[in-house]
């Protein structure tokens, strides 16, 4: 017997959609921060995403529960803006053990309907669950979204010698970043309806992990200058790779459409870093060591 | 403090959803089988649906991890099928620890999907998530589909009056058709393009606690023909009520209706029982002991 934990995440995700059998109007399928399927109006595209929140993986029970709420949305509003989207409509399902507090449970509820009304969605249902007395508590939520086909971004259209860019700060979110941050939705819409992006996503595993990924869908190797990689005070280089939640854009653009992207990007954003962090190569996408990796021993 | 376990589920679900801002899209919230939200295609309605296993509640590691995976996609399409509706794209969350064979996962997978194609219905996309080691696995199915508008039903449209009938036999699920059921979608869809239905929902919980939620929908009491519930073989009437997991259609018809109803069925589907099994009354719908309940002591 294979246990999960002999894989990495990738395999495991890799092995398991290879058995799914994909209909003709999905434009593209698991891998990316959405899926995107056929959108019902002329230039649109439907986005579908599912993202989970596991106590004692993603959350502790410390954690204030409207924190826990807002990080369960925002997540899920962070992945379609990565796409050039936002949400619309959201499920959320919370299974939780019978000794749970129900106070707990209103103010994460208050959380999440106060994130998704922050970014225009609205939570039209859901399922409330019991998980045996003693497990951990579960938080999913899966949205439907949009994107104009126009603008909408894949972490696949990146090419050989494109510049590669990350907004803010990396590294360091567990001191409270990864409960409260502002998804970039209005940063990514901006840049998607100023600039060809070749490819974005978001980075939520952390640069080592995600960066690898970026590449490796977009058929490239990378180059990363590790002294470039902008860090939130306080934290080194391997954080700043590995610690993951960091919430921001990665984005793939060519040489001269960066160069164009960071001098607007400064009088747009005053507050935001975009900083030039390496770029894509001819070649194979290489995995890091750092981010984080589900099923691993920990 | 109090614990979830101190509120019965409906009051749970009841209080959280009421923290909800619900967008002006929005049809039909909380509280029916499925979300419905303003369709993009004149003359057809959206609908949203989620919906979650845990394990050691729903399956246990003895059941056969492709009939498992069927089942969570079984009870999606089952929740369309009452409603008059049929799915289209899912998104699919597997949590498990990481000591789980990979080779479980895989037929879990392979259940889902056999499942959503022969539905018509397509897994887009979803997430791969680690829970600690020793917890309880986790699956949760979230889905798009749609419904044409004039086909549509709702649990909250029955009437004083109404004859309720339910399709198939009660009780005894646990012996092996909650893991092997099929979705009553042709049944359904059937029903509804023939006939003025004034409520309908899929019994997941057991008739016990669904039907005072049907007639709680639609603001009436109703009377219970314990004698008429189609029992399966070998189940007394406290198992036909209470043990839940039928997945079978429960129908609120005009009595006009349902005579007509019940002559034609039985030429079309000559196999599967539909029965009266008693009516709608002006009143309040009174809670009945039995059915399954998240949150009890057990």
């Amino acid at each position: 017997m294979m246990r999960l934990e002999d894989y990495g995440e990738d395999v495991v995700v890799g092995r398991l959609t290879r058995l799914l059998t994909i209909g003709n109007q999905v434009i593209v399928g698991p891998g990316d921060d959405c899926a995107v399927v056929a959108g019902p109006r002329r230039g649109e595209v439907s986005l579908l995403k599912t993202d989970c929140l596991v106590e004692g993986v993603h959350y502790t029970l410390e954690a204030p529960a409207e924190q826990v709420g807002w990080k369960s949305v925002a997540r899920v509003v962070s992945d379609f803006a990565a796409m050039g989207g936002a949400p619309e409509h959201l499920l959320v399902t919370v299974a939780l053990p019978p000794e749970r507090d129900m106070g707990w449970a209103e103010k994460l509820y208050r959380g999440m309907n106060k994130c998704a009304v922050r970014f225009g969605a609205s939570v039209v249902g859901g399922e409330t669950s019991s998980v045996p007395r003693g497990a951990p508590g579960l938080i999913s939520v899966a949205a439907t979204g949009r994107a104009r086909r126009k603008l909408l971004v894949l972490r696949s259209g990146g090419r050989p010698g494109d510049d590669l860019f990350v907004t803010g700060r990396l590294g360091g979110s567990l001191a409270g970043k990864h409960l409260r941050f502002l998804p970039r939705v209005e940063e990514a819409l901006w840049l998607a309806q100023r600039f060809p992006l070749h490819a974005m996503m978001d980075l939520s595993d952390g640069l080592a992990k995600d960066l690898p990924r970026l590449a490796g869908a977009s058929g490239c190797g990378y180059l990363l200058d590790e002294e470039a990689v902008p860090r939130t005070r306080g934290t080194g280089i391997r954080e700043a790779l590995g610690d993951g939640e960091d919430y921001e854009l990665l984005v793939a653009v060519s040489k001269r459409t960066g160069r164009r992207m960071a001098d607007n990007w400064a009088k747009r954003f005053p507050k935001l870093k975009l900083t030039r962090i390496g770029e894509l190569r001819v070649g194979v996408a290489k995995t890091m060591d750092g981010g984080w990796e589900h099923f691993a021993e920990r």
